[in-house]
């Protein structure tokens, strides 16, 4: 098995062609991990996704600084995993957020129609205790193990 | 769609049929996430794995608190998360941890036999750069989607 590292506009295109991965969160030196679906921005190198106002958005507004990870797993030979470590903020309905939010609702609406539920619709939707958020990329590491063919 | 707790054996049974995790650490704030491979005795409560010496295993000596996630993601009506957070310590070779080792070990063999490398099994494994570890819960709590059947 080889082991390499990905380049950066590699782990780009890895999580820019898929929308499942898990989040990381930490509040006080404890670590959370869930699965979120997100849309990804190439150019902004950034993620978006909503989420119910619970415990990881709590932790997220105390300690913004979050971790994506993103990965296929086959076996011990085969698997690539990429790492976003970024900052987590919110896109509110202020007129200084309106592009971003059209933008985003976009992206999001481009993956999967369930993706975005009624609720993330919803002029009211903060009322209905949904926000959207973003992942801007700090910093982006991937690698891939592939098998080295028998000669 | 319905989303409904687990309960304790429910978590359990679902960590222990499975082989495949994420693993979040913390370190000064920041999260970070990795795809492990685990094996998980149900009795103890407890996760093993092995890993090399590296960035992640340097963050759990420095912070034991960690965060284990298993999931099974369809779409939105129709996926698993569970959530173990606990505590990181290593198994290592002295004899009071001989029986818990050969445990482990027998555990992960059971698993896939590619799962435990050559290196993890050789008496000088630590020498190689791998440290088996385990990580026992203190907390789990597990939360399954599913569909509502249209009446």
């Amino acid at each position: 098995m080889r082991i390499h590292e990905l380049t950066i506009d590699e782990c780009l295109a890895f999580l820019a062609a898929r929308s499942v991965g898990r989040l990381g969160v930490a509040y006080l030196g404890q670590p959370y991990v869930v699965p979120i679906h997100y849309a990804f921005d190439v150019e902004r190198r950034c993620a978006y996704a909503f989420s119910a106002i619970g415990q990881k958005v709590e932790w997220m507004r105390s300690n913004p600084a979050v971790c994506l990870e993103v990965d296929e797993v086959g076996d011990k030979d085969h698997w690539t995993s990429v790492v976003l470590l970024g900052r987590y903020s919110e896109i509110g309905r202020t007129a200084e957020d309106a592009a971003e939010r059209q933008h985003c609702e976009r992206l999001l609406e481009q993956r999967d129609e369930w993706w975005l539920p009624g609720a993330a619709r919803s002029p009211q939707h903060e009322l209905s205790g949904v926000v959207l958020y973003r992942i801007e990329a700090d910093r982006l590491t991937g690698r891939r193990a592939s098998r080295v063919a028998a000669q």
